[in-house]
């Protein structure tokens, strides 16, 4: 069993990096701040006889020996980057369950048949830089590196030189450790398991996800001297489209549509804006329903630019097929083991675990969040269900590095 | 007559400072270029022998002596500040038609039976610092100097320091010029004396402006678990009252709704948006339909808070009542005389003749420009236009003076 007070500990610690007023946190990926992070979590790791590496995208894997190191890791992990408004807890969890159950095994002087493998994946909120797991989807090769490196955020920094200048764009090759198997431990980040009173989710699927770029072009001109009829307002097109998300998304079982980010030009009470950037963001556990949503999407962009004759251009930049879990069973026959509660769910937030899917057997933990509510400075699960989540973490992992 | 190619290239040369890759300007109030397009001002008023004071809130007066300079002066002006996406002509044209009208008097040694004083109001614009015609209304008394200076802009800078730091912070009293009457000269900023084919608009009217900061209070969570009807999204409940400010518009005759600004946060992709602040501007030329668009916005508010189950916070910060020109006769006067096609119309836009009217009897004199473009980079008026323009102010200013 992990120590549950020092899991927490941790946590808090960490949740200092960034800390808010509000008790939440804001560590946005390749900040100062996130090289904090990654700092903290080196140490800890090297404080448990672990050798790190750092990929040419800046992920950071920690390896703990095992009796026969030729024989593939098997591999935890998750985030340290948060939203603007952001908690302490979501992909922080997973990361320091995993460094818990590296201080468990190292203190207990276990020998596990494989070695170990600890990791914080770059960028994986999307907040700053997009798309999200953008760390986990190059290492896979989802994405191209040179790509991503070149992303920006809205001031025009590349990801590439913020890695740099905080000491993590590393040289070691994408998709080159030795590991055969990854699991993830994560808090649900909605209601589900606070409502059914389970202490541990088995992560069936990851939904799937579609992200755009939108940008209206209208013409700026006076607020006061042009008549209704002659505007082209970029904002009055853009709020149709807004409006529209949440149609698409109530048309459609489990569908949900937001748009989180906008930016006004030129922002002037007295200009009509002439062109109004904005995200979407639509998600479905089906594939098929997802890319009927996204077809309603491009024709109502369509039809708006027809009506306001201005132009609506969309790009959609980023598509997240659902994956299966085919680790599933793994993380069950531990929970069960441990008698823990637990129900079968699905992920409704991408995860780093969704893109190691496609090089390893994969598994995911999830662990029950206050009201649900996550992306919120009040984001909070108790000492006792992370540590549920960091048990089951434990001894999935130990049951893998046996077979 | 003035001159016509001087006036012109007064214009040209005025526009460089601020001057957009696409034609127009870019010089908001109390920046830098601000103060640029301020200091020349003042030189070409010295060079023509004028006297010059600066008042309290920074407005600019440069007084050419008349024959007997006990008798209160004939005033003209506008201003200097533009929109971010603004063109060479808004506010411009007024100030240097001033100029022009000095220069004429000057090179030709006229002697005015009263002074002559040719005036910049600071930020008549509202676009960085808000109300709109700021420095005009604190001169007249409609605002209260101390908190329009502790005004900020959305980089919390203030006004007051802003003005201090670019040297036009004046000592002088607000109020205190000895005028007896003011002219305006402006660009129409919309299509109607063009579509007319008129050289010369008498303006009767300044309709009545309403603005509003609003801001949406939801709750910040995850856009990829948070089921539809457990949100609080702001940004949905902002574009249901973008809708409805083109709504609220084309129910009432010749009403005007916009939305120029809006500020997002925490503006990240897959957050739902926790606030949204945005900016509304009801405008009609008639008071009592403009009460029941402000009643209706107001309403609807309400009725979002209630759907949306989140706070919606209307701050009516500003009401511009219409305001009817009573020297609009002499103008008429003047355009009869110089022989120009002319018409009455309503200004669309304030200006800082509107405040100027509660002190003294006060005229405007508009002018077409192509394809009623103003507040865009493509604000244009030709050069017989302009010479028009300034023919009228400078013959509206000779009879009154010698009333
Ligand atoms: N876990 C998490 O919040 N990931 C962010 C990516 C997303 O689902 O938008
Ligand atoms: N002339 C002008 O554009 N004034 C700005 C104030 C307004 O009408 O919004």
């Amino acid at each position: 069993r992990i120590n549950e007070q020092r899991l927490w500990d941790t946590l808090m610690e960490m949740g200092e990096i960034g800390g808010t007023e509000k008790g939440g946190c804001n560590r946005l990926a390749g900040t100062d701040l996130d090289k904090q992070s990654r700092d903290i979590f080196v140490a800890w790791c090297k404080a448990c006889g672990c050798e790190i590496s750092i990929d040419k995208i800046g992920n950071i894997f920690a390896r703990r020996p095992g009796l026969n190191n030729d024989l593939p890791a098997v591999g935890t992990g998750s985030h340290l980057d948060t939203q603007p408004t952001g908690g302490k807890f979501d992909g922080v969890f997973g990361v320091l369950s995993g460094v818990e159950v590296l201080r468990t095994l190292h203190e207990n002087n276990i020998e596990t048949p494989t070695p170990m493998e600890f990791s914080v994946w770059t960028n994986e909120e999307g907040s700053r830089f997009q798309p999200a797991m953008q760390g986990s989807g190059t290492y896979v090769g989802r994405f191209d590196l040179e790509t991503e490196l070149n992303k920006t955020d809205v001031n025009g920094i590349r990801l590439g030189d913020e890695l740099a200048r905080i000491g993590y764009l590393g040289d070691m090759e994408l998709g080159s450790r030795n590991m055969g198997a990854f699991f993830e431990a994560h808090i649900e980040q909605g209601p589900i398991l606070e409502d059914e009173k389970k202490a541990i989710g088995i992560v069936r699927l990851g939904q799937g996800i579609r992200w755009y770029n939108i940008e209206v072009v209208g013409r700026p001109s006076h607020s006061g001297t042009t008549p209704m009829h002659l505007r082209k307002d970029a904002m009055l097109a853009a709020a149709a489209i807004v409006t529209e998300m949440k149609a698409i998304a109530d048309r459609h079982e489990n569908g949900l549509g937001t748009v989180g980010f906008m930016q006004v030009w030129p922002n002037s009470r007295n200009t009509i804006p002439g062109n109004v950037k904005f995200s979407a963001d639509l998600r479905n556990p089906r594939p098929d329903v997802l890319l009927t949503m996204h077809e309603e999407l491009l024709a109502f962009a369509e039809k708006i630019a027809e009506e306001h004759g201005l132009d609506v251009n969309i790009d959609p930049f980023w598509y997240f097929a659902p994956v299966e879990f085919n680790a599933s069973d793994d993380v069950k026959a531990a929970t069960e083991k441990l008698g823990y509660s637990h129900m079968d769910i699905y992920a409704g937030a991408g995860h780093d675990a969704c893109y190691m899917a496609d090089l390893v057997p994969t598994g995911m933990i999830f662990t029950p969040c206050l009201n649900g509510i996550s992306h919120n400075e009040a984001e909070y699960s108790s000492p006792e269900e992370c540590a549920a989540g960091a048990n089951v973490l434990l001894h999935t992992m130990l049951e893998a590095s046996e077979r």
